[in-house]
């Protein structure tokens, strides 16, 4: 906050409002928790089920998903190599932009290649990505099939298709892990929030 | 909010927190401020006085520009009118998702064409995008030349500069136009606040 200009009744900055003044407005830490696992793996469930948790305690989060994404800010991405990568730096680029808004921006996007993952996490400062792999059998995310995909996969009607016919990168250091096969919903969004309340991105 | 699923101390919903849900916590609308002119003409200087302004009195808001914009998602996006126009339809998206987590998005783009402009005014709802026309003649803008554009493009340094090389085609029917030439920033960001509280954008 610097220069100000006299105004009637209303003071007028040439100032921009910092992530820091965001955070310490609301009460909370803006980081980006990026799920990444296989299709059907639960990334986007938990990823809701927490947005409308931390609704319910005033905490700024919202969720970058396949469903607000792929239709609109990507819909000109494809899903080869070169196009997987530039799909994750837009909304790598996009979550950065929501944390200087002062939000917890939780992001859903299978998201299969490391050094894509990795370059978002340099797009921030140390301790603002926490990674989540959302872990969970291909044969359990298939046996689910809830979009019905794995099936046009295995009848070759969707090329590359990861943990089909494209590879999936599993984090090395992740920040959580969550085991969608192994545990419930409630298990894995609890695991979450203790992360939050542990890093003191969240204060209660 | 639907199904919810029984944990020890937390309900976890199967759910999506909507627009309307996070502005109704807000207490203000959530829409897009698109403000476009010439370089030099005053939109990011207008957009960051108003955005301290609705800090101060507790609105969510946002600023996309330059600043934010282009050495982030649009660093790979040039100034040919194709990419021009992607520059636009990508900022346009991103704001339209700040909107759906409950900000009001302000936009400072020169954003010179009509088309585009009007692209993204079709991806809200009607009276969610606020078209504002900073209106500053070239000579004015010149005359400022706060980061030496103008020089460039004259020297013809910069090519498809707009309003020296390349086209600005005006809004025909913006929802506001400040006159930066012949009023103050204050008198400006007034308009501004004085349309949103008009229009119950905001209600104090």
């Amino acid at each position: 906050m610097s220069e100000t200009i006299k105004s009637t009744n209303i003071t007028w900055h040439h100032a921009h409002v910092t992530k820091q003044d965001r955070e310490q407005q609301n009460g909370h830490r803006s980081v980006i928790v990026w799920f990444t696992g296989l299709s059907g793996s639960g990334k986007s469930t938990v990823a809701n089920a927490l947005d409308a948790e931390l609704f319910q305690r005033g905490v700024r989060s919202f969720v970058l998903d396949g469903d607000n994404i792929r239709h609109g800010l990507n819909k000109n991405v494809g899903f080869s190599p070169a196009d997987r990568e530039e799909n994750i730096r837009r909304i790598g680029e996009v979550a950065k932009l929501f944390t200087e808004a002062g939000m917890i921006a939780m992001t859903a996007f299978i998201s299969p290649y490391r050094a894509d993952r990795d370059k978002v996490r340099a797009l921030v400062a140390e301790g603002d990505f926490v990674e989540v792999y959302v872990r969970c059998g291909v044969d359990a995310c298939e046996s689910r099939d809830t979009k019905g995909l794995y099936k046009k996969a295995r009848a070759g009607e969707i090329k590359e298709f990861t943990g089909i016919s494209a590879p999936y990168e599993e984090p090395l250091n992740p920040e959580l892990i969550l085991d969608t096969d192994k545990e419930t919903l409630e298990e894995s969004c609890e695991k979450v929030l203790r992360y939050l309340l542990e890093k003191s991105v969240l204060t209660k």
